[in-house]
């Protein structure tokens, strides 16, 4: 069984009528329905609760918590910064442990997403009601099983190059949108014992979510990233190898 | 001309008389003595100052010295910590507009190097007065040149693997030790506009710095990382590719 | 079930006492032995029969065959030169059509791994009676799964670096020898729909293939290059993505 | 003094007269002319000679003029198989000595090309007026210099993905189409001590070799990939490090 839990921020569904008609119970919510299966069971966690506070200041994530996730995805856009350090950090230090990690959207600006790959991901942007085709790039790749050359979001925000990430492990997806632009929409990565994949679409005031093939590939991407190997990285002290009294020392 | 900033914490050469007697200035003048000629030319910084305070809360590294910097050498140890956020974002953000970056040995650590790969930077290590033999896995690359097949360091402290980073754009040294670790010594990566190199030799308590091989290397790594090209990546909102008022407005 | 098939030169275990010592089945039944089990079936093929001739003009490979078979393993020394190019351009194409290859010890030289990697694939060599120690460099690698941080082998034939390979896309595991050697003794590649792993360890006068850590390396490899998707790559003619008529003609 | 050989089918030019009309004089020396200039000198060499016989069997290119070749610019289409053999891999092994390669346009099916990525190179392709936009993907590479977020291309032949490569060492460029496709357009690879760039823009039958933008990135990569290291690789057999008799013989 993949424990999944889905985090989002819930703001823009409490804010704007248009969002909440699309995503009523929140994209979170969205997102767990078409995940629950046979072998994925999910959980949520947001920033903002029904109220919109933000009351829990731990955003529902503690290291317990990450601790029975296997895998985490992230929605965010508007309150990256209202997420706290300690728990940008925390998840950071899971997925390098080996917790899978999947970024939609806007969530390549989120704190865990720059944390893990270091650089400022920022992009070209427009919000203009273009429509988006995505190509498959990876026909093999066990994220774009089941998706054929190319499938259609109408209408998606469009993000452009230069997106500056460092170069994916595995490009899986390029987008094109019909203002323009280009963008490479599926990137994964290896960082330390943990797999992360960044999927760009997802904007807030379209119904992207409900689309089949971006379903498939958010599935499929649990499934990838999900660990087989889940370890705390440390920085031992080691003894010469042929030292009789073994040669690892954890401090 | 290459303009270099050498920065190191200046700690154990103030309190340790072995070390002070190895690098009586210090590792930065060390380094700064044998980088100087007529395409470089070299300042330094420190975090201790020579009454071992930390005098300047900036560590001797602000905007105004950053963009005057084409690469910075970053040497440091047990003090990491004591490197303000801001001033280990500030050096990221030079990085990612194009400054070119050397972390010797321990700099693994730093906040500035973690921060720019996003990893641990974990790996094993021991003080014991093995020696190491670092061997050339790329011939060709620029920063190798004038390397024979290996080189000797006697004694170097160890480090071993795993060392908890992204695969390395190109791996350019790996180095192994008479108590049995490997390592891969020379790490070469792009992120944004900036060139980053990792080189592991150079531990305090042996005169690592002054070994022709180590010089060779570090010399041609500065010619390596400067930028040809240095801007500042922003995150524009752009206009359709057709729209008449032109398609780029940077927020 | 995984469908193995270990293809084998067969040559000094015929010519050589001290070979057909150790292995006296050959090289192939020797793998074969220890990989079945209850989701490996393993089948063998060799160039050399049992009369030291080379009977069968395909070698035991045709296109039959490889459609076959899920993972072909890859053992050759001094006798490349006599697999056919057909044959070697079988296996390359069946490997881009997602085969898992796996190439062992003194088959970085062979026709299939040469191909598929572009490169001359040469290093430096010595038979000296070196020790030789690997470190993992990947922990959390289903191919390293159940290995320690390094494990020894007494005696194997040194192979060093540079080692005229692309950059492998995971560097698994690093070499080191008693004479001075490193080594990237475990590399991945991905090739069009197929995996590659190339592994090091394997000279034909030591015991190598009944050392417990060589079985199991060899063992996970299979399992992680076993494909999930395999289809021949064509270069198809499309037509325009709103064509009436729909876009792809396979010419 | 950078010395480029523009190596160029030369057959559609002698019996298209559409094409002859755009390049009267080849498009080998379109591409000459405009990289002719105080740093490249340009030589060239083609299949066809002006009777359209292939008169000389090694299609101009020996071992000796590559030996005199910094970078071979390869344009190709119709006639990849009547490249001998042996010319192919004198071009691949010259790669692999240092000798930079730019492979253009339908050259991802050439020889030298597929021989040194091992891949099919397939893609998905259409001839049908559509144009294209070029988008720079790593802004701050030298093969970019010069060039804005994107260009136009109007008409060019659409190339599609998946394109059958290896992931690129750097991806510069990414291609959309006016009928839909995208395409990985500028592909950067290190191969033993040689660079290759693949540029996909330059059908024979637009003249899309008279446009600045082509013509900046072809000369930006020319500079990229010209050597600065030059050596045959071999495979030595080396001596233990310690040997008295000094530790490398090369067979």
């Amino acid at each position: 069984m993949i424990r999944v839990l889905v985090w989002n921020e819930y703001k823009h569904e409490q804010s704007s009528e248009a969002v909440a008609k699309i995503y009523p119970r929140g994209i979170h919510n969205a997102i767990a329905d078409f995940l629950r299966c046979d072998d994925i069971e999910v959980r949520t966690a947001t920033l903002y609760d029904e109220n919109m506070e933000i009351s829990d200041p731990t955003c529902g994530i503690t290291k317990e918590i990450l601790d029975r996730t296997d895998v985490l995805i992230w929605w965010g856009h508007m309150a990256h910064k209202f997420v706290p350090e300690e728990v940008a950090c925390l998840v950071r230090d899971a997925v390098l442990s080996g917790m899978g990690f999947i970024a939609l959207h806007s969530a390549h600006h989120s704190k865990p997403f720059r944390y893990l790959l270091g650089t400022s991901c920022h992009l070209c942007w427009r919000e203009s009601g273009d429509s988006e085709r995505l190509w498959v790039i990876e026909p093999s790749h066990p994220i774009t099983r089941g998706i054929d050359r190319c499938f259609f979001l109408e209408p998606e925000e469009t993000y452009g190059e230069p997106f500056s990430i460092p170069t994916p492990d595995r490009l899986l997806l390029i987008g094109n949108y019909s203002g323009g632009e280009v963008f490479r929409s599926g990137c994964l990565y290896c960082r330390g014992n943990g797999k992360i994949f960044y999927f760009q679409p997802g904007h807030e005031t379209f119904p992207t979510f409900y689309v089949p093939e971006v379903q498939t590939i958010i599935r499929n991407a649990v499934r990838f990233v999900a660990p087989t190997y889940r370890e705390t990285i440390t920085c031992p002290h080691v003894r010469n190898i042929n030292d009789p009294e073994g040669y690892v020392i954890v401090k």
